[in-house]
């Protein structure tokens, strides 16, 4: 019903994950009437992105050098390494400026029933800079979603490391109550962390 | 914090309608994840519809030639123009099948309050069309949107065509209860219509 062109653009908007055949259509119609240099732009964007952006050679994290800015930077912790499971994790860690080490991108968590295993991840990568980085690495912050396949992803990891190198701390993030959460509609699984890892005040 | 072409592109996602901070974010790692031949055929698809989708030259409905395929179409009865606001409203038309006419797409509504006058639509176009085009046009279907503006817009075309082609047929898209709607539901104004449109059964 569209023009080739129109149709063409709406069907590849509506590959977008959350974009239907609705939303789709309104995309298409926006970039329409949009100005050329936008559309343009948008275009654009797409293509550099999948031409420059690719992983950091040591913690996997997206890069358009061969390391991250992360790991260029000199003044970042050598000797933490936050293990996450995807780039977009990163970001949610830096905007807490509450960390100054350096990261280790999993590109996935352990799942069977999907197939995941080990060797799909950057698992054996992340041993190796334990193993022989220098500055030696004291310390693993696992901060893998708090879900089944990333509690079993970090168990795993945890199990491995201990093993490998005996006197390295491994931390977890805590779970616990959201901040301005409320606990009439915390969920027991989350309360029962909270408490059992209550602290001292 | 992302390597300056994520920022990019998830600054570009963000322009779009209805996508904000964290579904650019959402939609930037897909495309990241995506296969190079996927993020490239949406980025051709929005350069394309920008280099060749344009209006058509008699109703002003996308088309990427000189006419749309509509107005291409001999077999369209070109007696009956149905007028629409937007080249997105032409399609739901068309999907009743209860259309055999040809359109004109206005390009919008009139809006005083968004300084939208007359000049900004193409309604002169539509004028000349029902004052020159052979064959003669014998009724135009106002199919703009029940809303304050659509109205306004239908109104104010539907008076100045009463005066310039006496003998024209001038006819509204008919306003009432949804099809599988429910009274109870339906507001006091659609209702108002429904009851004033009512038909003999």
């Amino acid at each position: 019903m569209y023009a080739p062109p129109v149709q063409r653009l709406i069907t590849e908007l509506g590959r977008l994950p959350g974009v239907g055949q609705r939303t789709a259509q309104r995309l298409a119609f926006h970039l329409l009437r949009a100005e050329r240099e936008e559309a343009f732009a948008l275009a654009d964007a797409i293509r550099e992105v999948k031409e420059r952006v690719g992983l950091c050679e040591i913690c996997f994290n997206l890069a358009d050098e061969p390391r991250c800015r992360i790991c260029q930077d000199e003044r970042r912790d050598a000797t933490v390494i936050c293990v996450v499971e995807e780039p977009g994790d990163v970001v949610p860690v830096e905007r807490t400026h509450e960390y100054r080490g350096r990261y280790h991108v999993l590109g996935g968590a352990l799942s069977p029933i999907d197939g995941i295993d080990p060797d799909d991840l950057k698992i054996a990568e992340l041993y190796a800079r334990v193993a022989d980085q220098e500055p030696r690495v004291t310390e693993v912050v696992l901060a893998t979603n708090p879900t089944t396949t990333g509690e079993a992803t970090a168990l795993h990891i945890a199990t491995a490391l201990r093993e490998r190198s005996p006197e390295l701390t491994i931390t977890r993030l805590a779970s616990g109550l959201p901040v301005g959460g409320d606990l009439e509609y915390a969920d027991e699984v989350t309360l029962g962390r909270a408490l059992a890892g209550r602290r001292a005040i």
